[in-house]
């Protein structure tokens, strides 16, 4: 069934659909888990200012210190998009602090993908609702820590609903978790799921002048100011 | 139907809710729109704690000057639970900064009433969903500001998506919009409802020391440091 | 000592300092509030992206048809920027839904604006901290609503502290509240204080598709499935 | 100076502190690092609603295995509360997802706790500002998720800003980080940090019912409804 929907590979389907849109405004390049160090070397990530990720099933197999390079770059500056099952990614429970479980069933339901923050960037262009006519069905609890902001809510013919489309700050890294996307379903030729991750790119890559150097510890030197304590403030 | 249904009345119903599940634990009274000052006179929100209200179609002929006495009991600390379609209350739309506009349709549809906050007191007891035969159907967008905690979230059986339970803090005062309840249907019969409505009346309910004093401007009058910039540190 | 720190009004001192950083990305118009309808009329206002609000002491006097107005315009997609004192303009307060009240003296404390949202487009080019040499002193408890998003944080001589800069969507327009700015200090010609500014607007600018309608009540005639609950789920 | 400051290590300080003001309330036990699994086995987790969790120096040294299984404890409902330099530790760095990152200095500063979140449990008795008058200077930028809700708010005589007071829900758990406490200063004999602790103990605490089961998978095997996509709606 993969094969066939996604002749190039999920990866493959998604770098065309950010070239149809983006055109010269982003480089886009796929690498693959079989890849040493799965492609993720130092000088690619280097060289990377937003990053989709994509996995199914052999999560557990991703090397840890690959995944400590990707959070190290995401925390300095890079945007992240976790698509689909890259709920299950070690770089997403990583970066999340939570298990990132979820109630799933794959029976072919219609999903609607509801924007619930008009206006914020990632929704430019997105009908309401987006309507994708089979896919699998992710639904709650997911558990996620309470997103920094909500952008879709996904329904699906059995009833269940899911936080489809959520964004969290981590360090100076944006990212951008967005759940429609599955292998056996052709989601990601879908014209409104494609500018979604369009959309998404743009608001997650950084800005020019970012160093992407992760936060660390800072032993501060001097205070700014040579204050004391009123004397008759002290009230505790 | 109403009559019907509501042989004592909306306020009867979710009055006799909260007494039967939390018995001497509150002191519930009801008031209604037709009385003087809509019985929300001072003396009666200087006694109360925590204030549910619900409305239907006449929302515009509540007295400005209540909806403000109201609106400094709640920066003060009291507790407001806006119900169904009080979401077009003066009230909440004060406290909201927003339209608190949506989208609806009455055709019987089922509810399912997802939990997405596990752990929260407002969810204790309450199953996964809850389901609600027959309700009118609100939906998305629903023009509010992103809640502080978001609680539930609805389904229909149409495929609509509400965010049918939020949390917000105004000033010192706790609020939680719940949108099931109609005067159509027997929502505030169901058990599962009358849970919710009692676990988010004691999580609203201000701590036993507060003043109810809204936050007002605070001339400061001394620093509490005498503090002086550090003068190798102008740097700007 | 406004008119020898400002001699083109507070308004002339933002618009050039936008000007100079923005250049051709913007068309910089100043109003002010002697003009009829305060200068802000339904064709001023269907021109503008982005509306920058500086107020002194008379924001009582503000016409609330205009207030309505702006309103109605950042719901449907202008962005908005309360500067320094418009903590307690009209429209700031009708978007928040809480009193604004703060804590505040004038004594030429020093303020210091830290970063706590790094990697935000607000902040691009900002040192840490912004150091203001001499500004009145606004302290907590400032009675906002929690911001959707904490950019920075000011600390004064005094050792208060205050939330200086903080977003928050409504419907779907961006507001940035930035508290540095008074009219007895030079503070809108401090270098970093003109990159926040432009920052801002720059991040509120609405996207070029937006159609700056107001969220409004929707009757949805139809559902989107013909679904049923399903009878064996009848569990409440 | 600890030894003299904290005749009965930080834990006894911290736990006579909670046993003072919550008495029968609470069942207070301390276990120390040097203990076999930290003294944190199976059985002693199991019987904790809410852990507070004080280090220093040797975080590097915690096991493994035991932060997982406090991890898994608090996803499933236990109540977390990291203290000073247990922004350093791995549970909280576990749960956090990020650096956990701060500036700092040991030079005596006196430090203002001030509350932001009047009306919160947790600040409930609590003065504004609680003043501390020598204490390690903790300051920006703090590199967390942005917190679920910000209760308070320090600043040093410095100059320097912190948010010393976080609360995030992870899974079912509740999580608040609180700066002040240093072993080298008696902030935990301080009235107004026994309060704030006592406050947070009773806040984490979980419902009586809650099952301390984390969140897993649910492979969902029916659905709600037996909806089908209603044919006119196929717009995509």
């Amino acid at each position: 069934m993969m094969a066939r929907l996604y002749p190039d590979g999920m990866h493959g389907a998604i770098a065309a659909g950010l070239t149809e849109l983006l055109g010269d405004r982003v480089q886009v390049r796929s690498v693959t888990q079989d890849q040493p160090e799965h492609g993720l070397t130092e000088e690619v990530l280097n060289d990377t200012d937003v990053l989709t990720w994509w996995g199914h099933a052999t999560h557990g197999s991703v090397d840890d210190a690959v995944v400590d390079r990707v959070y190290a770059r995401v925390l300095g500056g890079m945007g992240l998009l976790p698509l689909h099952s890259a709920h299950f990614s070690k770089i997403f429970i990583k970066l999340m602090g939570t298990s990132c479980s979820l109630a799933w069933r794959n029976s072919g339901d219609t999903e609607l993908v509801w924007t619930v923050a008009p206006g914020h960037p990632i929704t430019e262009g997105v009908p309401q609702p987006i309507v994708i006519e089979e896919q699998e069905m992710y639904g709650e609890y997911f558990d996620i820590p309470q997103p920094d902001e909500q952008i879709f809510l996904s329904t699906f013919t059995g009833g269940e609903v899911f936080r489809s489309g959520c964004t969290w700050r981590r360090g100076k890294g944006r990212i951008f978790y967005f759940s429609p996307g599955d292998q056996e379903y052709p989601v990601y030729h879908h014209p409104a799921i494609k500018r979604v991750l369009a959309n998404a790119v743009l608001w997650a890559a950084p800005s020019p002048s970012i160093d992407f150097v992760a936060p660390a510890v800072l032993s501060q030197p001097a205070p700014r100011f040579d204050g004391r304590l009123a004397a008759q403030e002290v009230t505790a």
